[in-house]
């Protein structure tokens, strides 16, 4: 069942720059509440950068309340180094969402892709202009960043509209189905 | 200086089992409080494996208030997946730890084993039984996820000493020196 309003805060997660993006779905209608882009290359300590995800992303919760955290997570990188930094972004950015009960569900940037444009290989541009067509959004697109983290709310969104999302439960849900996992 | 009294908490990070150890510095005497570990392999959901991690970390830190967290942190891995897991796992820890505002100092595995047995390359067993010997802990070594935090805790309370940990500021200080980077 489809609750008659939804909030979808999706996330790309980087660390250098971290896009987000806040959906309002009523009925089967997305509209976006907000979206932009956290500079984190000014902060050249690499805990400070972390201790701001962090912030930046609690405080977009307490503003818009989202029943769903959408992330696009790449499961794949280049090398290690750069793996475990990506890990520590994408794991504050969950904490302040688990901090606050909210379910997380992640999609690999290719399902994204698919989801939003029906091409799995699309581009950013593409992907970009096809979330401000979808959203009808008539701003200049600055950043990718926030574009891709506008899509993968909205891929979780078509997704729970096809009831193919499957893994956005609540904790209260997860624990009734799993009472032995409760300690 | 250093403060009459000093709580550390010691951190080692893992996404099967996570350990942890907490050490009281009254002068340059160190005395452990608490330590153990976090059991995370009964969680088959890793979302769930997070909020665990997250909470634990969280509940230790409101119960013993500790000045400075201090991680282990492996650089390097076998793989880019392990990798990102170790990640988030960290990531989770050290926003439990930022969202207190409690600083985080970062050591190599390698120079947490120098810095407790003299030896960069010593085996765990080595460690815990340094560990165990100079916090006069009398208990079965059960599990060296637990001795390896407590082996980062005391770490950090000899470089303190040695005037050697420099990283560990807190963040109204770092503030302070870099009034540029309050935005």
């Amino acid at each position: 069942m489809i609750k008659p309003e939804k909030i979808i805060l999706g996330v790309d997660p980087g660390t250098v720059i971290m896009g987000y993006g806040v959906l309002q779905v009523i009925g089967n209608q997305p509209k976006v509440l907000q979206y932009g882009v956290i500079h984190l290359s000014k902060y050249d300590n690499h805990a400070l950068k972390l201790k701001k995800i962090f912030e930046r992303i609690l405080s977009i919760i307490e503003e818009y309340h989202p029943d769903e955290m959408a992330l696009e997570a790449p499961f794949y990188g280049k090398n290690v180094q750069a793996m475990l930094k990506l890990g520590r972004a994408q794991g504050v950015a969950m904490a302040a969402a688990l901090s606050r009960e909210i379910p997380i569900v992640e999609y690999a940037p290719k399902k994204v892709k698919q989801a939003v444009t029906g091409n799995g290989n699309a581009s950013k541009q593409q992907v970009a202009g096809m979330v401000f067509k979808q959203l009808n959004i008539k701003d200049k697109i600055d950043f990718f960043d926030a574009t891709d983290a506008l899509a993968v709310a909205l891929c979780h969104h078509f997704r729970r509209e096809s009831g193919t999302s499957g893994t956005a439960k609540s904790w209260k849900t997860f624990l009734k189905e799993n009472p032995h996992r409760k300690k």
